[in-house]
């Protein structure tokens, strides 16, 4: 079994994690979802990391705020893909999420996506395109996407759109 | 054939970015490696992405600095993982490269890793981690790196320890 | 048929770029105005582009936030003047469109005017004083604009001035 | 006559602001430079800009480090496009002569292009984009120059390129 | 007649250069207040601020927002004192209009204080401080005030003072 | 008698700093809270911390914004450790704060924890771990605390845990 | 044995963190010195804290750079306090390590102190600090470097002083 | 008798204080210079601007690095004119000095100057401004200044002015 897991350093980042679980579902990708902490329950992270990939899990997205440190202890758990969202709403308008979630050291890789709702998205996306590689109906699911969003401009340029 | 693609925006990125050629090679995985600018050569670089994913590319490795739209550039292209590595040189540290690429709108992730030679050099961890998930070998290398990263901190500490 | 070509990232920059427009229709000044994104719609970005130029399009405005590569994608199409407008709401307050507009590599301009809505307003003006250098009633006009906004200063200080 | 002129507000900008020279050069533009400060020979900028105007000039460029205000108080007296050149070395990296020249209030635009050097060659490569606009000559030269800098990236790739 | 003059960029600085003022008054210290915009209006700025040192202006207050040139341009057209008040609402929280206030030149001062309100407040002070060299009745006032505010401290501390 | 002593500059910081002062309580822990500036009663500050030291202060806590030299102040006149908490509210989201309280000089420390309420919270925190080197009761107390936090993970994951 | 713990990210924080060694020294203060990783050897660095702890650790302080999650980590495994610095060397002049060090969750505190060499030696200062508590002899000596301290800026202030 | 009161916090200020002496002595104005920390010597501070003031001290330049508090400690001390000059070294090339110096509270203001030693210039020249209110004769020469400094650009031009 393929699956995705998804793990947030707090429940408060569930109300941007959910676009996350919401894009894997519209793709028809399975996934796990958990609350736990880097700081608060190192253990429980620890654990859960290497049950859910003897379980098949082929990708980690962990989503925290402030000094971001969860993706990173993934990273030192595992070496499947760990993707980090970083999360608004400490300093300088997220920016201590992003550069304590991308700044890691040599041969411990996070892959960051973009600060809240968008990275949640992307994170969702990123997944499926490791999925993909193997997956092959998944990755035709992303091309048709791709046609779908690039249609969507159009459409969206319609209603305001100016020619002469 | 499955291998990993670096492309660099720029010749003067090259010493960086060798670190992330020389990271894949130790693992003995095959990459191909090319300049190819978003803005000055945005054809060579969309039409080389296309051929890099029939011939067998798996995941996609950008190099840029300053406004670094390379990685965005790919990640339009392609539906495989596109990971940026920012270069420094630019604004603010290499803030304005490291804003540029991971700062991507929801649906077109790029998986951005750390400023400079730490990214080169997981830039080349990242794509191992994505081949590992099928292909097993690479993936028990990548477990025994760790090991060995581990010792070498026993090591390191060796040298400048005190201990009570 | 000289004209202005507006060109949005995303349809959620109308309710800042349409002040960009409206500043134009000030001035009677021709233009077009399409959404079409850099990542979601490469092919349409570039196409459109040709079209305008051959049209008689005289310069470009373009409007992104985030990691805002649409600028420069244009600036990569096309050799006319491309006017770039960072929009707020992504990191650091609109910094990371800002650098991710302005940086660009040598040879490859952007012309990048204020983030948000100052900004929409002055692509327009710039766009304007472009076109003055071959329409001289246009010129005209933006040197009296000159007057009346200096003459403007004059009534609002009216309103709250003190003077011994 | 149609020219460029360029004003940097300290000698000190002339290493950098050559490479803006040298590049009109290269593209047998003819241009005027001169040292002109914003705060320490306003009349001098003032008048200068002036008889710029008058003598031809189709467009200013304007380099200037820390509360870099040159680009501004051109803005401020003619209706000419200015492109503002940040010049590096006072607080932030850059950032305090960036932020002073890009973010200009509605109805005086300054086209900010990137920080120090490339900003300087990218200045001329704007300058030139507008004179461009009738120079038919110029339009033909810039067309081929991106034909040569998309040459020269294969060039450079060659040097470093590996393929399966 | 000695007195301070306020020069703000814009009317809608006044919400917040009001609290300038309303110090001035209750130090019972003449000032006049004007708008008068260093882009927009700078004949107008420089001409007055001629007549008002001719007047009796002892020190100049200047504020403005984003690009804020308003400050310097006073500091090249006087050798009085000029304070600047940098406004909130560009880039970075206010950092635009910081950077383009205080970085000022060798040999052309601008005395910058806090962004917003506080500085709006402290530029009154910072003026008082300066004319009551010369007035000893300001200048007793003013050792007062400091009591005064030392008194609050007190008294705000009481109302949630815990001791043991 | 051991007790912590909380002093904010501004009665302002009140509302965030109860958050301090709540967590004290909540493990029994005797505290004194004024409210006294480093700039507005210097001497009532000073007087303060000797007094407070001599009463048996363990450790102090020192709350402010924008320039936060209170923390400082503190550190200047006591060997105690002393906790800063810098508020937000002034310039860069707190940033002004944050860097006024941490980059003390070398000999004069002070021990800076988050912005704002996590600051408030974590200072209490840290304030306790100081007092439990000697206090076991108060250090089983905390070990306790941290069983509570990780169960709490647990509890607020059930309400949104997505499991295969 | 009260003893204090300094543990290291990686090798090359021992040019800087020999500063703190030879701080603590100074003052004949006993303690500890190793490399451990919070990626590369996350159970080296638990198990060590825990071992250091039972052996009488009375404070740790934590040097990392970049993603500094090191003192976090601690900080998770351990209720003794926790002391962090932030390394320079990557992103925004340890901009990166300074917010992944000291933006803490509730209930997790870090007392951070300052970026590179006067963190070092502060750090050792609030161990000491923090040691001194119980340590009346300890107390005493950081009293008296207090006036060493004084002394010292008066026999600096001789060299340079001018006087009237 | 009149003169300017000089400190610096650190004597490794003094490189770039020196330029601040120099200016002033080059204006034949009267100055005290002293080395005192608003830590490492809080009662010396406090105690040589008493003494400075009753001595007929105008104003006082107020110089350092870091969480820059030197200033501030002035500020509380005395009602003269306090002009404040951030040091670079510390963390974001200076920004921690610039905004500890810059953001002060209501009213107690620092008169911030640019950082280093355009800053330790122009301090000193805002002195001078300061004293030239009563002092008609250092008027006349800062007057005088500009008509050099603005000739002075004019020498600097002919060195690589080119006209056509």
């Amino acid at each position: 079994m393929n699956f995705v897991s998804i793990i947030m350093g707090s429940k408060s980042d569930y109300e941007i994690m959910k676009n996350c679980a919401e894009t894997l579902e519209k793709f028809d990708v399975k996934y796990e979802m958990i609350v736990s902490s880097a700081h608060r329950s190192p253990e429980r992270t620890k654990n859960y990391v290497k049950e859910a990939e003897e379980k098949g899990a082929v990708a980690f997205i962990a989503a925290a705020g402030m000094a971001a440190h969860l993706a990173g202890a993934l990273a030192a758990t595992t070496t499947k893909p760990v993707i980090g969202v970083p999360m608004k709403g400490g300093a300088m308008d997220g920016m201590d999420a992003m550069l304590s979630t991308v700044q890691m050291p040599s041969g411990m890789p996070v892959a960051t996506v973009a600060l809240g709702k968008a990275g949640a998205v992307n994170a969702a996306y990123l997944a499926m395109q490791i999925l993909a590689i193997t997956d092959k109906e998944l990755a035709v699911k992303l091309k048709e996407d791709r046609l779908v969003k690039s249609k969507a401009v159009e459409t969206d340029s319609a209603t305001i759109e100016v020619r002469l």
